[in-house]
């Protein structure tokens, strides 16, 4: 065992502070990670208050990490004492189900190990997340980052990058694929990113008309305000693929109607209300509503490498981990373009 | 011009009563067909009560046709007097824009035109459907019946047996996919008899013990009372498609633990009061939310021409057209197996 230190919720009324736990000693299989940057997830802040229901405490959340590998198990082939490596959503998995051995272990059968705020295989240990000091995670859960990327930059690729990677590939997004982005935020910016990466003509769609000066430094080729009625009504039937990547509470409906034939709107967003569904939208045009969450162990990878390839990281603002709560508060008023990364040697 | 014989509505609380109105001299790519049967769809009701809003009067419902036809234009080259033809629910479209140049007429940009309770292209004449003496229709929306099916009993698959034929279709149903027909009334009862001769293992899914015997005589291998916690949670992540064919308010989230990876609900029921959805559910093994709308002129002769290979039609009870204000009472209580048809020689 050793003592990792770290930012932890207490219970869920609290602000994040500093405490110590043990992380197990590593396994024949176990990569040990001594963590340099810590993404800051809008569901780090719905778990810690328990906002989605039946949090564990005391919680160290977490689940963007990007850091050095410190030491490995014996057994451990993939990585080296000093490779750059990241763990993100998950840490483990049941290994044996159908999901599992297609590598879409988010979807395992008898659910995946979240990196906090969950149990291990034992059911008895909790895992603890990147507000810390280090990490000890099974090498199939462990990525390689490319050194040409920047470290803190590429911390949120783990959630909000694979998020919005692994819908736009399962829409098929491709050259000329008429793309909508809903919602720029941390998920939004990186689907723009993607999707124009991709090839397609991207759209960003906003209630909020500030958001499309930097839509378009972006990328992004056109700028769709949704408060404006005469704008959705010329967009209607217009796109291939939506990604909806808004949190906030909202209607599906008025979004389905802007796509054409067999259109997608990938649902990545969790508003804590369920948001309700037209069926005459959906029966005109056949269209779809797909929900996705995260990716796989090998797509996350290969994200990651897409994304070494193509010089695609994160918007960030890093910040020292003392400064956690006063960035939730500033994350609630989406002011932060577009994701807060701790810089974990602050710790 | 040439008046036919027919029962309408006059109004959103009257009965359905007798009328007289004028069908339009035949166009050179017109069919003129002597309506035997017309079924009854739950459809008919909706729009007869204007439940879903902007309903026009006087109203001859039926979109369900099958008859002989009488007479042809002189340009027409499908279809020669004495056939036994059917039309559906379309009449006309714009017929140039990209979805009814791929036959998928339903889904026009410009809006397809209703067999009744719409207008044609001209935007003024009202259309007026099958409880009636006689149509005219161009004949890109007649299809050719086979002589060796029940004509009475054919009806219904221009609207009931489309609407579950073409998503069953679309969602890839064949030999050994796990299909579960939510709801037996018109339309599930056709969908069970679609899945089951594509090959699929056949559960209804019921909130009536009543409808297992019929669901086992229909073909359904198994049967799944929606009422009984522990048989849903038995089935969780079970089904590789759901058609969901339910009209009455419900909520989509049950059903959508109910499918596993990558599983697809078809929704083609339309509650009149919007379903709500967990986007929980939906990231939850990437499902999927699916609407469909009846068929386009293409697929709808395919899926004639199906039944007529494999002996599939509706089960119906055939009653005199004086009778349809009852038969709608009954409806509203699910006392019908599985489709009124109207005997329109009764008129």
């Amino acid at each position: 065992m050793s003592t990792a230190k770290a930012y932890a919720a207490q219970d869920k009324t609290s602000p994040l502070a500093p405490w110590q736990f043990e992380r197990r000693e590593p396994g024949p299989h176990d990569v040990v990670i001594d963590i340099h940057f810590c993404g800051v997830c809008h569901s780090d802040l719905h778990q810690v208050r328990d906002e989605w229901g039946g949090s564990i405490y005391p919680m160290v959340p977490g689940h963007e990490i990007v850091g050095k590998v410190a030491a490995i198990g014996a057994s451990v082939s993939k990585f080296k004492v000093g490779d750059t490596a990241a763990v993100g959503v998950m840490v483990d998995s049941c290994r044996t189900c159908k999901n599992c051995e297609k590598h879409m272990e988010q979807y395992c059968e008898e659910g995946m190990t979240g990196t906090y705020n969950g149990y291990e295989r034992d059911k008895k240990t909790l895992t603890q997340g990147g507000y810390s000091s280090t990490i000890v995670t099974d090498e199939r859960w462990v990525y390689h980052i490319a050194g040409s990327l920047d470290m803190a930059a590429t911390a949120p690729l783990l959630c909000a990058g694979i998020t919005t990677y692994s819908p736009l590939r399962f829409a098929g997004v491709t050259k000329g694929t008429r793309v909508g982005i809903i919602g720029l935020g941390g998920l939004g910016h990186m689907g723009v990113k993607f999707a124009v990466s991709f090839g397609a003509e991207v759209t960003l769609i906003s209630t909020s008309p500030s958001k499309q000066k930097d839509a378009e430094r972006l990328g992004a080729h056109h700028f769709l305000l949704s408060t404006d009625k005469a704008a959705m009504k010329k967009y209607q039937g217009y796109f291939d693929v939506l990604l909806d990547c808004v949190s906030a509470n909202h209607d599906y409906g008025m979004y389905l109607n802007l796509l054409g034939l067999e259109g997608k709107l990938m649902a990545v967003g969790l508003p804590s209300e369920n948001p309700v569904v037209s069926p005459f939208a959906l029966i005109t045009n056949r269209r779809t509503i797909t929900g996705s969450m995260i990716g796989g162990t090998v797509e996350t990878q290969e994200m990651l490498d897409y994304c070494a390839a193509h010089n695609i990281v994160s918007d960030v603002e890093v910040i020292p981990v003392q400064q956690i709560n006063e960035a939730f508060e500033r994350m609630l008023k989406n002011d932060v373009r577009y994701r807060f990364v701790l810089d974990m040697k602050t710790l």
